[in-house]
């Protein structure tokens, strides 16, 4: 049997019955055939330093990085604070960048989506997420966008999503995000 | 004798001899008359959790919002980190812009500088961090631009920095941000 196309799937907002998360786990949920969607956590990070850099990575910054480097491609659900991404997000994204030249971001497919309580579903955030992260050296999927605005009303309030519309955009986007990933690149 | 203009100044990276630490000291250097120019740390704050943030706000984030609403205007120094602000400025910002309609950032005058070891001195990360200053409710000052490009040869080893037309900028900067503040609103 073929080894499994392995996503890597983060979430941006924290608390524990986040919209993100809940979209996170609606993935997992979805995943198809011969796909596997892991999660990983950016809370534990410290904040990037570069002085705590120089003094070698520390162990949260190794694990992440680890987990990158045997993922096949990322997948983001980003919440929207103050129009862009949350701080520890763009955090996990500053440390995996690091060092120069030697990111493990390099050349890594990555889809983003995102849900917020508001109507513009993240419209903001996800843009500016995608500009970082292929400043950092991800080769991003720009389309489809699956911007779940009005969160309240699509999630139950342990942030688990109950809109099979979305279910279906999130199916669509994990498809067009394995299809990407094989395409050659040359 | 009157109470001086009392300006925060952050510096977004958190390196001990960071260039951006090295344009605050060097703006506390230029103060004009009148004006006092205190400084505040990001190193500090936890990751922003809504979770954590309903359990009461953590002393770092109490101590900030009290720091910002003491202050008549912020001067924000920043890095480019992927083409944006750093995480750990955009996490301080995030937690001093809630709750929401409670914000101390809300009409809070606020001017951004910024140095980088290329050559943009962090022309995409100030446009960036003008937007989310804006989200959060700030009053941003879009000019004077203070870039800093090539901040090695700017700046000694220890941050300290060594050129005086960027010293100039920089009280341009101060004066404008003072003079922008005590503009009539209405």
């Amino acid at each position: 049997m073929a080894s499994p196309f392995r996503i890597l799937a983060i979430s941006g907002s924290l608390r524990r019955a986040s919209f993100n998360r809940g979209l996170v786990r609606a993935a997992r949920e979805s995943t198809p055939e011969g796909v596997a969607i892991e999660t990983a956590e950016v809370a534990a990070l410290p904040h990037y330093d570069a002085d705590v850099e120089e003094a070698g990575d520390p162990d949260a910054v190794t694990e992440l990085k680890e987990r990158i480097r045997a993922a096949d491609a990322l997948l983001i659900a980003t919440p929207e604070y103050n129009s862009s991404l949350p701080g520890a997000l763009k955090n996990a994204i500053d440390w995996a960048s690091r060092p120069y030249g030697a990111s493990v971001l390099a050349g890594k497919p990555a889809a983003v989506m995102g849900a917020s309580a508001g109507g513009g579903g993240t419209a903001r955030a996800q843009p500016t997420l995608k500009r970082v992260l292929t400043a950092a050296g991800c080769c991003v999927l720009m389309e489809p966008e699956v911007l779940v605005g009005g969160a309240h009303s699509r999630f139950d309030t342990d942030g688990n999503l109950e809109d099979d519309a979305v279910r279906d955009e999130i199916r669509a986007l994990i498809a067009a995000l394995v299809e990407f990933a094989r395409q050659p690149s040359d």
